[in-house]
């Protein structure tokens, strides 16, 4: 068994996204008048091999503080799935 | 009334992602051994101010395929929670 974990990475609502802000302008350009803020993540989808669902959220939660997101700037979720 | 548009894109499964690989080779590294695979992908989420879900709905369709994603090689999935 197996679980599919879908991470989002999402700066801190204190953090500048400069990306975001560029998209943004890029969507008032194009016409796009109603739409007031745009924030740039990381979407990141890992395939564990645990049969057992706590471990597996163990570890994505692991992995998230280890490698990746910066706890200092970045807020993450996870969401499992189980797949076969 | 708001939505907040909550817009996962991601690389074709066809498509090569040497980000992903480069992620699950570090996971491994660190000793990771049952993570199969990583694939990243960008994670967007936009305020979209308009009081018809399906206006919504469509512009955020829209800005996916116009701006956010490229079509060729990305699929985008989009996700509308209300706000306030």
């Amino acid at each position: 068994m197996a679980y599919k974990a879908k991470i989002r990475v999402t700066l801190r609502p204190s953090i500048l996204d400069v990306q975001g802000k560029a998209v943004q302008h890029a969507l008032e350009n194009l016409g796009y008048s109603t739409i007031d803020s745009a924030r740039i993540g990381k979407y990141i989808e890992a395939t564990i091999n645990e049969e057992d669902h706590v471990e597996a959220e163990r570890i994505g939660d692991e992995i998230c503080r280890k490698l990746l997101a910066n706890p200092v700037m970045e807020d993450y979720s996870i969401e499992l799935e189980k797949i076969n």
